[in-house]
C-alpha cells in the first residue's frame, strides 16, 4: 500500500490504467481553482474544529500546512502531479506529505463533489466581479469618445443603409445601455451563484454535525444550498454565466464591426491607431483592424461554449455525473475571452480617431431628410402615410434624374404635393437632430441629459 | 397608384420580385402578435390624439376600427394576405379598408421598428409570465409525489452508480430547487424585457411632441428605453428568454431522463400510466415513455434556438437589420416548447406510480453503506482518508469473496480494522439516511422541513 | 374493440392522455413525407405478395387503395387526423377505411422505425438532389455575372481593408468554387444515404422470407443496411444533411455581406434592383438589401439546427428512442432554408447592377500597389523583406505627408531605395492584376481560362 | 530600425499596444503547427530556387538552417517568443538569425495567408489520416467482442424498453457500422482538404513565374486551388473536420451511455475492470464509468466547436480576415477530443466483461416474444394488425393478472386467438433471435457473416 511508504496516493485513481488516467485527468486546467479550494479546505478544517469533530491541534496543524500550500502554488514551487488527478487530490497529497495521516480529517464531511461545487461558485462569483469590474470600464472609454462628439452628427444606418441623421454621441450610447444590461445579468448569476454547497456530501448530507451556516460566513456565501442533491448536480450557474459571457460578446462584435467598417477606405469614418493596427506580412500598407476582427471571432467561440454546455447537462440523470468535469474548460476560456476583450477594447476605444469631417459630409446626403420631409406634411395636416407615398414619389423623382433633393426647386417639389413651401428646401442634417426631441431621441439636449444620466451610473460605483 | 383605387398596398413590397417577397414575408408566424401590435396601435393613436397630432375624430374611427380588427383575427375572420408581408401591414391595410386614408395617421410618429421591438418585449413579458405559471404547476405536481413519499427509500446515485441512500422525496425535491431558479431566471428576463421602445421611430426618435410615460403606462411599461438607437436593434430580451427557456428545459430533460431509466424494467422504479405510455406498431407488448423522450429532445432543439440567435446577432452593425426579423421563429418555437413541456410534465407526474417495494430493495444494497462504515471508524477517531482505506479494503475482500457487506463476520470486519464493533454490522439505510441530519441533507427531519418551506413558497404565488 | 365498428384506430396511441398525444403527435410535420412513405408501402405490398407472405388479390387491392390514397393526399382531399399521430398511421387508417381488415396486413413484416427511417433517407436523397440542382442554377448565375465582368477592375481585400487590385470576375468565382465544395458534400451525402432500412423491422429485422434487394430496386437504393439495430437508430443522413446546408449556407451569407456591403452608399459599388429591394415602412428613400440580410440570418438558423440535431443525439442509448421523431422540424426547415435561399439569391444575382466606375475608381486607389513595389525591388536582387521594409516606409513617408504615392517624386522613392526608376512610378492596377499570372490568380488570362472551365463543369450537368 | 542591429522583428506587429499584442498573438497554440510550416517553407524555397526567383545558394543556405529549427523545435529547444506573434514569424525570425538578410527570400511570392491555409490543410489531412486510424483500431476492439459473444442472447431495446432478444454481438456490430461511415466522412474531408493554396499569395496569386504544380508534388497534394480568393478564405474543410468529429463522437458518446448503463447495478450486464473504473473521494465501494462519462462530454465539447466555426464563418466579406485565426482553437481540441475518445474507448472495450447470465436473464423476458406471437398468427393467415391487437390483448390480461406470458395456459392464450396451438407456448428468446434471418438481421448465420465481412474490411485496411 502506497501509503505505508508515506507516499500519498490517489484515493481514486489509483491502478487506473495510464490511457484513462490521461482522458480523465484535469489538473492542467483545474489548477486554477488553487486557491478557492484552499479557502474551503481552511474554512472547512476551521469549522470541523469548532464542532469538535476534528481535535484542534490537528486543525491547526493542517492550516498552517494549506496556508504554506497555497503560498507554494502562488509562488509557483507547488509540485503539481498529474497522476493525482485534479488539483482537490495534490492539496491533500501535499497536505499529506506535510502533515501526514492526520491530512485524512480533512475529507471528513466532505465529498469532492461538495468541494468542487463551492470552488466553482466561488470562481464564477469572482468572474461575474471582474465582468462587471470590465465592463464599467469600457463603458467609460465610451463615455469619454461619446461627450467628445456631441457635436458630430453622422448618418443612423438600418440595413447598412443611410436612414436619419443623428449624433455619434448617441450612436456610442447605445453600446453603453447594452453593456447595462450585461451587468444586470451578471450581477444576477452572482446572486444566483451566491449559495453555499459545500455540506452536501457526495450527494445526501453528511453525517456529522457540521455547521453550515459558519461555512457560509466564513466563504462569503450569503445562503445554503436547500437540497444536497441538487447542490451536487448543479451547473447552472455556470450555463447562466457563460450565457452573460455570450450576450456581452455579441455586443462587443457589434461594436467590433462597425470599428471594421469604419476603418474601411469607404467609410473612412474613423482611422485605427498604429498600437491597435496590425500589418500585413506581405503588402506593406496594410493597417488592419485585427483586435476588433478578433473580438468578432470571440464571440463565435464563446456561443460555441454555451452550446457545449448545454449539450452537456442535457438528459444527465441526478446527482453528479463525471461529465461535468467538463464545464471547466468552456467556462474558463469564456472568462478569459470576455475579459481579455473587455480590456483590450476599453484601451483602443479612446485611442480611436473620428473623422469627424468624413461623419458630416456622409450625413450631408439628403436623401437622410426623406422622413423629415413627409413628417413636414404631416405637420400641414396630411395623414402620415400619405405624405410618406408623395415623399417617395418625390425621391424616386430626384433619383430618376440623377440628381439629390437638394437640387430639386419648389415647383419641382410641388408637383408631389403643393404643400410643399420654402422651409421644406432648408431642411438639413443638424435640423432633423435637433427635431428628435423625445426621451431616447437624438437630439442634442436629450443626449446630453443622457450623458449625464451615464456618468451619474458610473459614478455611483 | 394603388391606393386611388382605394387598394390598400404595402408601402415597402411593391413591386417587389414574387421569389423576394416570398423570401421575405414574415406572416406566417408574426401573426401570432397581432394583440400585442394592435394594442400598441390603440394606445399609440390616443396618445397621438391626446398630444393633438392627430384629429380627436380621426383617432376616434381608428380605434373604432381596430376594435373590430382584433375581433376579426380572433374569430378567424381577418383576411391574411401574404402579399402584405407581415402583420403590421396587414392591420395597417384592413384599417385603410375601414377608415379610408385617415389610417394614414397611424404610422405618425412611429416606425415598424420601434413598434415590432414593442410588440415582441410585450409578448416576452407574457411568455415569462405563462412560463413561471407553468412551472409552478409543474412544481405543484413534484411535490405532491414528494410529500407522498417521505418515507420511501431508495439509491442516491453518483455516476448512475448507487452511492447512498436518500428518501425519493428528497431527490423529487432537487427538481423543485432547480425550477425555482428557473423562475428567477424568467423574473428577471420579464424585468429586463420591461422597458418601452416605442417612440425611438425607424432609430432615431421622432420629431413630434409625443409623451412616450403615457405610452408606456397604457401598455404597462414601467420604464423607457433611454437610447433610440438601442432600442431597436436589441433583442438581448430574445436571447435571455431564450437562454432561461433552454436550462429549464435541461432540468426537465434531467427528470424525463430518470423518467425513462427508471421507467425500464431494468430499474422498475415506476409504472408509466397508459394514458402516459405509447405503444409500438408492431411490439404488442410496449409501454414506450414517449412524452419523457420528447422532453429530452425538446431541451436539444431549444439550445439549437440559442445558438441559432447568438449566431444570428454576432456582428450585427447598428441599428435595425432584417437580419432581426429571424429572431421569431426561435422564439416562437422555444415558448411553445417549454410552455408544452412543462404542462405535459404536470400532467404526468401525478400519475406516475412509484414502486415502492423497488426503490427499497435497491437502497438495501449494503454496498451504499460503505461511506457510514468509514464515517462509523471516524467517529472512534481515525481520519477519515484512513477509514476510508479500511473500508476500501473492506469491500474489495467482500467483492473477491462474491459476498455482500452484510455477509461478513465482525472477526472479517476486524481483519481491516479492530475498531469494528457489533454495531458496525448493524447499520441500515435508513440510519444511513437519518444521519444526514443537516441542512439540505437527507434526513427525514430536513426533507420534512424542506417540503414544508417548499409548500409555503407554493401558496405565496 | 374499435375495428369492430369499422373504426380504424391507432394501435399506439390509443387510451393516450391528451395533452400527451398534443405533445408526440407529429402529423403536422411529417405529413410531408406521404409521398415516400406510400412508395414504401407500394413497394412493401407488392414484396409481400411476390414471396408469398401475403395473399396476391389482397396486396392488389392494398395497392389500388393506396394509389388512390396518394391522390387524395395530393389534392389535399386526405381528411388527416391528429389523433392518429403521424402520417403513417393515418395512411394505414384509411387503407383500413378502403379494404377493410386486409389492411393489416400491411404491418407484416415492418415497423414504424424501418419505415420511418426509409421514408427519410428518400427525403434526404431527394433533397440532395435538389440542392445540387439550386446550387448549379446559382452557379450559373454568379458565372454569368463573372464573364459580364471580365474587365472590371476592383480591390481585393483582406480585414475589409483594401489590399490588392483584382478582376470582379475573379471575386465572383470564388463564390463558384465554394459552391462546387457544397456540391461535392451533397453527394457524398446522398451518396451515404443511399442505403435502404426497410427489412430491420423494430430492431432485429424480421421473421418472414422478405426480399430486401427487391425493395432496394423497387425504392431506386444500391445497398442494404447491413445492420438492424443501426438502420433504425442512425441519423447520421440527417446531421451530414444539415451539415452540409449549414456551410452551404455560410457560403450564401458571405456572399449577402458583400452585397450588403456593396449597395451602401460608402462602397457603392452595386445597384439594388428595385424589385429586390424592399422599403421602409417610414423612410421613403431606403432601398433596403433585405434579401441578403435574411440570407445571412437564414445561415445562423440552420446553425441552430445543426447544434439541436447534434445535441439530440448526444448519449441516446441503442436503438431507436422517440427523441428522434423531433429530427424532423430542424431537417424540414434546412431544407426549406436552404433551397429558397438559393433560389432567391439566384434570382437576384443578375439584376444586381455593379458600378463599375466606383468599382474601378476604389481600385485605383495607390496603396493597393505597395506590394507590387516590394516586389518591383525584389526583381532588383532585394530579399523580399528588406523590399519590404523599404516599402513600408515609403508608405509611412507618404501616409505622413497625405500624400498619395502617386504623388510623389522618383527622387522621393529613391530616399527609400536607390533602386526605384522612372518604371516603378507607373505601375497601376491592370499592371498589378496582369502580374498575377499563376494557376489561381487574377490576371485575366487566367480567369477567362477558369470561367471557360467553369462554363464546362456546368454544361456537364 | 531593428533589423541594423540585426535584431529580427515582427514585421505586422511592431509598436502594437501590449494588450492589443497578447490578443491577437496566437503563438501559444499555433506553435503546434512547426512540421507543416517548415514543409512548407522548404519546398517553396526549393521551388523558388528552380525557377530562378532566388539564387540557389541563398536557398541551400535557408534549407539548411530550417532544417536545423525544425530540429530545435523538435528538441524544444527553440525560443518561442510571443513578441513574433505567432509559429510563422518566430521560424522567420530565427531564420534572420541563422542566415542573416537573406531569409528575407522566404517571404517573396507567398503570403501568410496561403501560407496558413497551407499549413492547415495540411495538418487538417493529418488529422483525417489519424482519425481513420483510431476508429480502425477501436472496430477491431469492437469486432473482438462481438466475435466473442456470437452465442449471447440479450433483450435489445427500443425506447429503453425491452423489445426483442438480439445477439450481442449483433448489438456490438451496430457500433462498428456507425463507425465505418465516420471513416468514410473523414476520407471525404481529406479529400476535398486535399489541394494546395500556396501560390496564392494575400488573395490575388503572385506576380513571380512559380511553379504551383512543383509545390503541391513536394507537399503531396494533388489538386491546386482554382481561386486565389478563395483559397485564402476558405475553412469548409475545418468545418467539415469539426462536423465529422462531432458525428464520430457521437457515435462514441451513444456507446458510452449504454457502457455507464449497463455498469449500473440495475442492469449489471456488464463489470468494468478495475483499470477503467475510478472510485469515489469519499463512498470507498465505487466503481464509477468515468471514462465512458466523459466520453459523452467530449461529444457536447466538439458540438459546441461545431457551433464556434460556422458561427465565425457567417457572413465575414472576403478574403481573409483576423477572425479566421480563431479556427484553431476549436480545431486543435476537436481533434485531441476526438483522436483521445477513440483511443481510451479502444483500450477499454476489451477489458469489458460482459455478464452473460444476466443478459441472458434478461433476455428470457417472455413479454419480449409478442411480437413473435403476432407473428404466429399471421403465418396462419391473420392479417399482421389483427394479430397485433389479439397479442395486445392477451399481454394486457397477463399483466392485469401479475402473469408471465410463460405462466399462461394454452387455454388462455385461446381466449383471444383459436389460432394458438402448443407450440406457440415453446417459443423462445433463441428461436426469436433466429426467426430474423434477413439480411441484416440478428439471426446467428446472418450475424456470423456479418462478422466475416467486418473482419474483411479492417484486414484490408
Amino acid at each position: 500500500m502506497d501509503d505505508q511508504e508515506g507516499q500519498p496516493e490517489s484515493p481514486t485513481a489509483q491502478g487506473l490504467d495510464p490511457r484513462a488516467l490521461a482522458y480523465t485527468v484535469s489538473l492542467p486546467y483545474d489548477h486554477r481553482l488553487y486557491r478557492y479550494d484552499i479557502a474551503c479546505s481552511m474554512a472547512h478544517v476551521k469549522m470541523l474544529a469548532r464542532q469538535g469533530i476534528v481535535p484542534q491541534e490537528d486543525a491547526e496543524a493542517i492550516l498552517l500546512a494549506l496556508e504554506e500550500i497555497r503560498r507554494e502554488l502562488e509562488e509557483g514551487r507547488f509540485p503539481l502531479r498529474e497522476e493525482l488527478e485534479d488539483i482537490h487530490l495534490n492539496i491533500e497529497a501535499r497536505l499529506y506529505e506535510k502533515v501526514g495521516e492526520k491530512a485524512g480529517h480533512l475529507h471528513t464531511a466532505r465529498s469532492r463533489n461538495d468541494l468542487i461545487a463551492t470552488d466553482l461558485r466561488l470562481y464564477v462569483r469572482d468572474a461575474c466581479q471582474q465582468a462587471v469590474g470590465g465592463i464599467r470600464v469600457l463603458q467609460r472609454a465610451l463615455l469619454e469618445q461619446a461627450e467628445a462628439h456631441l457635436d458630430t452628427v453622422m448618418p443612423g444606418y438600418t440595413h447598412l443603409q443611410r436612414a436619419q441623421p443623428v449624433l455619434l454621441a448617441h450612436h456610442l450610447l447605445a453600446y453603453f445601455h447594452m453593456l447595462e444590461r450585461d451587468i444586470g445579468r451578471f450581477r444576477d448569476c452572482q446572486r444566483r451563484a451566491d449559495c453555499l454547497p459545500l455540506g452536501s456530501g457526495a450527494l445526501a448530507g453528511v453525517p456529522y454535525p457540521i455547521d453550515r451556516e459558519y461555512l457560509a460566513r466564513q466563504l462569503g456565501f450569503s445562503r445554503l444550498s436547500p437540497n444536497s442533491i441538487d447542490a451536487v448536480a448543479d451547473r447552472d450557474f455556470i450555463v447562466e454565466f457563460i450565457g452573460a459571457a455570450a450576450l456581452c460578446l455579441s455586443h462587443l462584435s457589434r461594436l467590433a464591426e462597425e470599428i471594421v467598417l469604419w476603418a474601411s477606405q469607404e467609410f473612412g469614418f474613423l482611422e485605427l491607431p498604429a498600437e491597435f493596427a496590425t500589418g500585413s506580412s506581405i503588402m506593406p500598407q496594410k493597417r488592419n483592424p485585427d483586435v476588433a476582427e478578433l473580438a468578432r471571432a470571440r464571440a463565435a467561440r464563446v456561443a460555441g461554449h454555451l452550446t457545449a454546455m448545454l449539450a452537456l447537462l442535457k438528459a444527465l440523470p441526478l446527482s453528479y455525473n463525471r461529465d461535468l468535469q467538463d464545464d471547466k474548460p468552456p467556462l474558463f476560456d469564456s472568462v478569459d475571452c470576455l475579459l481579455a476583450t473587455l480590456d483590450v477594447m476599453a484601451a483602443m476605444l479612446p485611442r480611436l480617431r473620428f473623422r469627424q469631417e468624413r461623419l458630416e459630409e456622409a450625413a450631408d446626403d439628403p436623401s437622410l431628410l426623406a422622413t423629415d420631409l413627409a413628417d413636414y406634411l404631416v405637420r400641414k395636416g396630411v395623414p402620415f402615410r400619405s405624405a410618406y407615398r408623395a415623399v417617395r414619389e418625390l425621391v424616386a423623382y430626384a433619383r430618376a434624374q440623377g440628381r439629390s433633393l437638394r437640387e430639386l426647386s419648389l415647383e419641382e417639389y410641388r408637383r408631389f404635393s403643393d404643400l410643399f413651401d420654402e422651409d421644406a428646401l432648408t431642411l438639413d442634417a443638424r435640423a432633423a437632430v435637433a427635431a428628435r426631441d423625445v426621451p431616447g431621441g437624438t437630439a442634442p439636449a436629450r443626449v446630453e441629459e443622457a450623458l449625464r444620466e451615464a456618468r451619474r451610473r458610473l459614478e455611483e460605483t
